[in-house]
């Protein structure tokens, strides 16, 4: 889409919003997905000065804040069926209003938003973006690839601070049950913790704190095929799972 | 003050609102005390129909949200210098709106508010609430006497979630720096970790747990002067501590 038509979609867009929506809020789905030992996340590029953005949106004025940040991911993404968990406000004046600085004032989306930041992991093989009209992709992007792209408003920031979330996250709840097969091996646990940690991690350290946890279950086969001795098999332990995401992996 | 005063308080509130604040938005500060071995929530009883609130408030139109949440926790409650954290977005329509039913619809404070939640954790002798004029009192209230009180809004619920949210974070956190003297005992530290948990521990267990966290430095002074054996004096090391507040207490 050429700048004359993104910005006539802008405009249509403000004046549709403005009977819809609640002003000055807005929320911003952070959907971190899991494949190939790599870290994504789900971005979308928009028609308008073509920056990259979370494919978030705004609040209608009768819709509970947790159902319009689905919505919001449904319309924008095409994603479905993710538990997202909130994680951070943005709340600095002018951390959105400059991007829409070639309007007037009276633009909806040009006006202060406070935005609320949600996240999810997921296995980025079982969900596919579907962009929305506003954009013209929506796709996985690595998050190594980052630091190349142009990210718009502060939604880098909103990233790194759910990216850290997801860190600290590990560190006491368990993680995995959605992002590896029902039968895993050690290995390719450690992969998705390097990934979330970012740092490459000792492999006998790893494997006796992760088996001190008692959310595994050893299975009774083996990885066949590789090159390799066969490595042991791995599922969670439904009901250790579960207790350790209610309680925490660490109980006083 | 009496019903119609606390009316036309109201009222005159709004006008002024209107012009300062940003609408839909607003921040609630849940200020936890401990002191003798109890925990406490800092609560202002409003003039208006007597219920308890935290002593939240609205962001101004110029104002960063961080900046607003201690402001307000300033001018209601008197109370400055503390580190609070953001744990909660409170988002469901009608959540605030019919506190004020008896209002017309025009009036700033009746608009439907989604509210930014943050906590604390002091030691309530070290602060002095003062009651801003749109209260009756601003003081603490024992947790053990919130089921007996009249709470406005969905308080409670806010109250409840930064309690879940404290006691989460003490599984991967350490805590306790601005809560007890500089030279404790390991019961009176235990004493802080029941009351967060709202639970006894056994005392072995505890001590194991929290000795292997290695944030404690065991003084070469005993508590004199009780009954008892004289305790052993503990303090955190500092060191040990900031780097379990930045990594968490569990690394992988």
């Amino acid at each position: 889409m050429n700048e004359k038509d993104s910005k006539e979609q802008i405009l249509r867009r403000s004046v549709e919003a403005k009977e819809i929506y609640l002003p000055h809020i807005s929320a911003d789905p952070v959907i971190f997905g899991f494949h190939q030992n790599e870290l994504k996340v789900l971005l979308a590029r928009m028609n308008y000065r073509k920056q990259w953005m979370l494919p978030g949106g705004y609040v209608k004025k009768d819709e509970d804040l947790d159902d319009a940040v689905l919505r919001i991911l449904e319309s924008r993404a095409g994603v479905t069926n993710v538990f997202l968990e909130e994680f951070g406000v943005f709340g600095k004046k002018n951390r959105s209003e400059y991007y829409f600085e070639d309007f007037d004032d009276s633009l909806f989306q040009k006006q202060r938003f406070i935005s609320v930041g949600y996240y999810a992991l997921y296995n980025s093989s079982e969900l596919s973006p579907v962009a929305d009209e506003m954009s013209e992709t929506c796709e996985w992007i690595y998050l190594k690839q980052l630091p190349e792209i142009n990210l718009a408003m502060d939604h880098r920031e909103i990233i790194e601070k759910a990216l850290q979330t997801l860190r600290e996250k590990i560190s006491h709840k368990p993680i995995g049950y959605n992002l590896l097969p029902e039968k895993f091996t050690l290995p390719e646990l450690q992969k998705l913790y390097e990934a979330i940690l970012g740092k490459p991690l000792n492999r006998g350290n790893f494997y006796r704190k992760i088996k001190n946890l008692g959310i595994l279950k050893k299975l009774q086969e083996q990885r066949r095929g590789g090159a390799h001795k066969a490595p042991d098999l791995y599922s969670f332990d439904d009901h250790q799972y579960r207790k350790a995401l209610e309680n925490g992996l660490r109980n006083w």
